[in-house]
């Protein structure tokens, strides 16, 4: 496939100048920019930049406001409930970890679930926010319901991810990010540019069959849960996912399971929403409400040392710690740029049109 | 298989003359009981009465302390770490758990890392001590290394897993709990008892190469992550076997990864262990530091109910809720009893042998 390379700072500009042109503050214009961008950096192509237009379709579909007045609306002294005011998700949920970072700091951990948001970019961006306070972070998100629980036809479950990110010392940190399903839909998305299947165990049709069509989604089919078939154990990624939309959502307000707001602006919203908008989950942990962070770090490179040196399988990879291949992505696109392939770059040339904002 | 049924009252007594005999407290005996026959009443067979001779082995060894002194040896308002003194898994844990739960009365929610343990029994055990007290409970911990991560041949984690209780309201609790692999240790037995072969997907052989054989993992094989090979997602059950891991052993000092003490007594300890003992991690979240318990409940009462109600596969099993399988078999053998099958009764009838205790 044919892609033009950008540079990030190029992207930046761009992304900056059209969420300016949605109304969006000077401030919350970078924070989104820097959030949404994140993915593009991390090779999570799916989520970044391509997203852009989907943002503005919803902000004309009146369904995102560009200048929310994000509030928490209860609290104790480790947790809170924020309630985005129908904002970016890529605004409202850096607020929030910034609300779970400073409770940490005063009780040791802080536990924020959020109501009324949108779509909030990777999950790891997030989480990564307490790397630099020598804290554990966490993040979660429901999510339009795309995934069928273990023996279901019916689409209950968004892809769910679950982002947890863990200092190290002179080692990088420890930094998982996945969805709770085999496959994310961004990787669906790319085999359906291929006109490629899917292998196996990723989807299945609208009876709930066997399927290798990357189309499927459109056509009844869904998503399979991490595990794929029962007995693989796609009840654990079932219950998995399910825990994200509990401590998403049901704990906060938001809108739950088949209920979740959808990301495309086109399908109209749920009949009988049982809350506000979106939901997400963000969780802070002092390391040294634990034990000293010297010593969890002198641990952690060990931990990450001995995994990185196991035995690998003969003629595969090396045994790689969660979060290594996104950050060597993140060095080699900040120095080569960021390839958008012409689907993408068509829509955002679209984007820039509709705002008077060049490319 | 031929199998013996006794009730629970039988085991109960059984059991707890077994710990008594081992000198254990009569309080910490009935405790060490409960939580171990849990997983007999929900059908965890391979955790229940089945490894009682196992712990009776750790304890003639040397590893296993009947008189532990199981104190808090660092603590903020929503944190702390418990140093179980090398006692029994089955009462450090729920000691743990109650410290969780108290700081969730305290200021919201609750984190205690446990270092110098054991094999805690079940996992869903203590998340669902929570549930009386209108909190969600969090359980793992991190268990003895039959677990390569992606591209690895060695064995480098334990089945490490997830438990997550969240109460209901008029619907019973929803509770998962997941080893973070394919399939648990335990499934694994039940096909070695009748010479059967494994799905393709659960083990790998000791060069990383497919394999059915169910005993495997004596030949140098391993268990594989949820999402059995890289391209059905075992990147992502290796990260969070990890993120347990890291949970239950780095933060609290415990120790981690391949150097995980073995639950088998005759498995010499490894060298150079980097921490003592097993660790676990619990949680405990006040609901109505989020939101009040009852509109709490109304919700999850409402996505229990909308997710029974989806629309099931033609053929297949009715779409169900975490922990549903486990409450029906806690009904059935409270009634009519827990099969024992020859070779366990046998084992029982060993111990019972060196502590001149009846079944």
């Amino acid at each position: 496939m044919s892609a033009t390379v950008f540079s990030y700072t190029q992207l930046v500009h761009f992304t900056e100048q059209v969420f300016l042109s949605m109304g969006c503050s000077p401030v919350h214009a970078a924070l989104a920019t820097k959030t949404l961008l994140s993915a593009d950096l991390r090779g999570i192509d799916s989520h970044g930049v391509a997203r852009l237009s989907g943002y503005v379709r919803l902000w004309q579909a009146g369904r995102i406001n560009a200048t929310p007045n994000i509030a928490i609306t209860h609290e104790t002294p480790s947790t809170a409930v924020v309630n985005g005011d129908a904002g970016l998700g890529l605004v409202v949920a850096p607020f929030a970890m910034e609300v779970a970072m400073k409770k940490a700091e005063n009780v040791g951990t802080g536990w924020v679930t959020v109501k009324n948001s949108n779509h909030f970019g990777i999950a790891g961006y997030h989480a990564m926010m307490a790397l630099e306070k020598d804290m554990i972070g966490i993040a979660m998100t429901n999510a339009s319901a795309l995934v069928a629980p273990t023996f279901s036809v019916e689409k209950m479950l968004g892809t769910n991810p679950i982002a947890v990110a863990i200092p190290a010392g002179d080692q990088p940190a420890f930094v998982a990010d996945l969805a709770t399903t085999t496959a994310a839909n961004g990787k669906l998305e790319i085999l359906q540019r291929k006109n490629a299947e899917t292998p196996l165990g990723w989807v299945q049709d609208q009876e709930g069959g066997h399927s290798t069509d990357a189309h499927i989604l459109k056509k009844g089919g869904a998503l399979l849960p991490l595990g794929s078939d029962r007995e693989h154990g796609s009840h654990k990624g079932y219950a998995l996912g399910s825990v994200v939309d509990i401590f998403s959502a049901v704990l906060s307000g938001a809108s739950y399971g088949p209920w979740a707001p959808p990301f495309p602006a086109y399908i109209p919203l749920p009949d009988n929403m049982p809350g506000e908008g979106l939901g997400h989950f963000l969780g802070a942990m002092r390391i040294d409400a634990f034990r000293t962070a010297d010593e969890f770090k002198w641990h952690m490179d060990n931990w990450i040392t001995r995994f990185r040196a196991a035995k690998p399988i003969a003629g595969q990879e090396k045994v790689l710690i969660p979060g290594d291949p996104e950050r060597e992505m993140t060095t080699i696109r900040l120095e080569t740029g960021i390839p958008l392939v012409a689907a993408v770059l068509d829509d955002l040339l679209q984007v820039g049109k509709l705002f008077g904002v060049n490319l």
